[in-house]
């Protein structure tokens, strides 16, 4: 297979700094910030210059290296001390990302595991975050191969929300396998719904896509029926946040509606996420917590109003599609497939 | 049954000119423009001041009484000539509302039948015009009253679109129907669906029920089957652009992908219209044209992108939803039920 080349790094450990995509600026701008201490990784976690559960942990694995290089100067046990207390700062910047506790976690296990003097701490917490980085990125790439192998020729994939390289360290889930799918054959394209309130799909996924050459049509989210009837689309890949036990997925608000859709024109739905995105803790979709955002993401657009004042409003940030709908779960072990219940219990076992 | 009193009126012919509400200004201001001249009303029309295919019809019909009482002075003959010209160049403001065509020519049909002098002719328009917005209300009304019946007590009605007092002389047709609901019941509610890309029913729908006091709560186009499945929406009412012979509907652009979330969740998906906007020369659906529309309706919204350069855009205006989908057709001469071939034929046989 060829490989796909993409442009987009969303986040690099580079030298003594974090180097990561300004995301605030789509889609106007395209533009690196260097994050060079501890209190300003956590700014750009919460305010979401990153964000991207994915990126977000491995932001916050740097974060851990930046301060480490500020406590430098201090005795071992202090430094110690002092680090996992900035450590456990760190996680709490953006408070519902689940990687950004686990990958500050295992810096922390760095931290307390290390025989090492502080500079040699420091050396490993920077190899680790590094090989953060290098894993997101390898998962990506399977998920992308085992993906591609289910898109048809010359295939036109609606996604929803921004499930690509911009979410990740690079490469993405959904849109890696549209990235493994378009280095093999470059007659595939991408319909990318808006995705309403937030406008990911047209903010982010068609900056990505069209900047690594792949193309994209944008649609707005009630379009997708209509092109489905016509035949225009041939499979939906999108990402996901919460993976339940029997399959039921969590994911941006919207898709479930576009699962619905593809189901009544026999459309293939797959759901493209690592292994790590399945909670199996969780038996079903009901389980799953639904995040209420807030109301100014459905009443306002760019600042302005966009409705009557006194409109009522529900912003449900999540819904949960529930397994029936779903064709496949693309992992990097792999395609699971229906019986959900079981193939997710098999692929926890190897 | 209690009366609805609406606090909208779209358009209104008083005296000696025609007062209507400038729809540029929504959501931010509700603000009546009095037009005082033909060429005015030229302008108004074509520059959306007043929008809703039934709305310009009665703008078109006042736009011919203006241009009557500017050409008062001249002999009954040229008065005649040049008024049928006007008349004419009125009816080409819009080129694709029929309402437009049909209710110029209404007027026409006066000019030509009259057998007064000027003065009474132009009494005759007047007439005439004021009999044609009563009739657009008196329809809306039974529209109303008829879907009143199949709303249950409580009921929380999901609408797509604007097909309300706005779009028409008052009343509304879809929103004709939670009026006539509402009188009665005071604990119905709506949700609106924002309806991307021109967003009518954030901007449109929201302001106009919220100034009658009717409960309204506006979520994005893509969350309808998350609140489906919650059990909140009770039934769908949409309104309707064109209608064939068999039932299937054109509207806005969106309303098939409701109409398949409702048929999901076994919820009733109703059309609310006119007789006069089914076009029984057409057999099926897929002989409705689907007008495509300006690209930065998709990538701006006021005046913004919202989306990366260099995608590609399709605008389709309209969709189709198929006969299957439609519980029921509601029009002032009762609600129609599949078989629609043979309850459409039936209607207009009486």
């Amino acid at each position: 297979m060829t490989e796909f080349k993409s442009k987009i790094r969303t986040i690099e450990w580079i030298d003594t700094f974090s180097r990561m995509v300004d995301q605030t600026l789509f889609p106007y701008e395209f533009k690196y910030v260097d994050i060079k201490t501890g209190d300003e990784m956590f700014d750009a976690i919460k305010t979401m210059i990153v964000r991207g559960a994915p990126a977000i942990g491995i932001a916050g694995a740097h974060g851990v290296v930046l301060y480490a290089q500020e406590l430098k100067d201090l005795p071992r046990e202090e430094f110690v001390k002092k680090l996992l207390e900035k450590a456990d700062y760190m996680a709490t910047s953006r408070p519902t990302a689940v990687n950004l506790m686990w990958a500050v976690e295992k810096q922390k296990e760095v931290i307390k595991n290390s025989k090492s003097d502080v500079k040699g701490i420091i050396e490993e917490l920077k190899q680790n975050a590094i090989k953060l980085e290098n894993e997101d990125i390898e998962i990506n790439k399977k998920i992308g191969d085992f993906g591609a192998e289910v898109v048809p020729k010359g295939a036109t994939i609606l996604t929803h929300c921004n499930a690509g390289a911009l979410a990740t360290v690079g490469y993405g889930t959904a849109l890696g396998v549209v990235r493994s799918a378009f280095a093999n054959d470059p007659t595939i394209q991408v319909f990318a719904d808006e995705t309403r309130p937030r406008q990911q799909g047209a903010r982010i996924t068609t900056l990505e896509l069209t900047m690594d050459g792949i193309p994209t049509t944008l649609i707005t989210d009630g379009m997708c029926s209509y092109f489905m009837k016509k035949g225009m689309i041939d499979m939906v890949v999108v990402g996901a946040d919460r993976i339940a036990a029997n399959g039921d997925t969590a994911n941006k608000i919207g898709t479930y509606t576009v699962a619905i859709a593809a189901k009544y024109h026999n459309i293939p739905f797959y759901i493209a996420a690592p292994l790590s995105t399945i909670d199996t803790s969780i038996k079903t979709g009901d389980e799953i917590p639904i995040e209420e955002r807030s109301h100014d993401e459905v009443t306002h657009i760019n600042g302005k109003a966009i409705c009557a004042e006194g409109v009522n409003i529900i912003n449900p940030g999540f819904d949960v599609t529930p397994h029936e709908l779903i064709t496949g779960i693309i992992t990097e072990k792999g395609i699971l497939r229906p019986d959900y219940t079981k193939s997710i219990a098999e692929a926890f076992k190897n």
